[in-house]
């Protein structure tokens, strides 16, 4: 049995696919500060011990989903330029955060940010993952020649502007706004 | 009594007071996302529903609450140039952000946002009256002669990278960081 549950596509494996479909389906549809672990549990059809066992938190278990998402759904970039990367990243960005719950995640950030969790004291904490995949993307360009901008600049100049208009703007940043960002991101040439 | 009470000073500013004050104790204490308006009325010695009548909401309240801080303790710089302005700028938001219960703020406003709020739809939302300030200074130093920078480019370069490594990165950005903020602000030389 125990090699049935680790098997990847075994229960364990359902378990969290339909706990984590239940999360981005909850977020989409209503007040995400709403949505509860009871709730995701019933839509998932798990237990909600199930959920508390393997995540510990609400807020937790909503970082989680975040990575998860953006890893399917925002695959880094990689259009033979830094620029063309870059831009692609901001599109991303701004897409995801201001989708239907996009902003749970940042909720999700400040609540754990505020109740001294430690896990995530490494720099850029929750977006550390994230953060090692965009340096890739930075040494990739490189390695190609091209002058590549530090890590923090390009969180500073494009991921930073787009989620404070998320948070106070209401509005999504237009095309010709993330030129902008990347060009900064960029340095003077 | 009606005289009375709507003097400055008299019993209604004297709540408003001890309300404000009570919210910035409490804040500063503990986890800002565990602070009630139960808690908050017993500090300051007043009823709760003084608070709800007056201000609605908790999230309101933390806005109000805020705003008037921000009055109080950040008082737009006037330094005579317009880089000492904006480096001034910059170290306040560093300080007010890092401060201990410094994020209940930014909380308080993704709740707002959240709860499909609709006073706060204007541009910049929460930060309206804010960003009207800091517009002031800038056409002060175009005024005196100054190329001024956008205030987007002012908030999108400064607030924004400030306020994602409070989110994220837990550490209050250095001084040559601010530096390198406000220089992006006033663009190419």
């Amino acid at each position: 049995m125990t090699e049935v549950q680790r098997r990847p596509g075994g229960r364990s494996a359902r378990v969290v696919a339909a706990v984590r479909a239940a999360v981005n389906e909850l977020v989409a549809e209503r007040n995400p500060g709403d949505v509860t672990v009871g709730e995701i549990a019933e839509r998932a059809g798990v237990n909600p011990t199930s959920i508390y066992r393997r995540w510990g938190t609400l807020e937790a278990l909503m970082l989680d989903v975040e990575e998860a998402r953006v890893e399917v759904k925002s695959p880094i970039p990689n259009t033979g330029t830094l620029r063309g990367d870059l831009l692609a990243y901001a599109r991303q960005v701004a897409r995801e955060i201001t989708r239907p719950g996009g902003m749970a995640f940042l909720r999700a950030v400040l609540a754990v940010r505020q109740s001294g969790d430690t896990q995530h004291q490494s720099s850029w904490g929750p977006l550390h993952k994230r953060a090692a995949q965009l340096q890739s993307m930075l040494d990739r360009a490189a390695d190609r020649g091209e002058s590549a901008p530090a890590l923090n600049d390009v969180l500073d100049c494009i991921l930073a502007p787009i989620y404070l208009r998320a948070i106070f703007g209401n509005s999504k940043p237009r095309e010709e706004h993330l030129a902008i960002f990347v060009d900064r991101a960029l340095g003077p040439v």
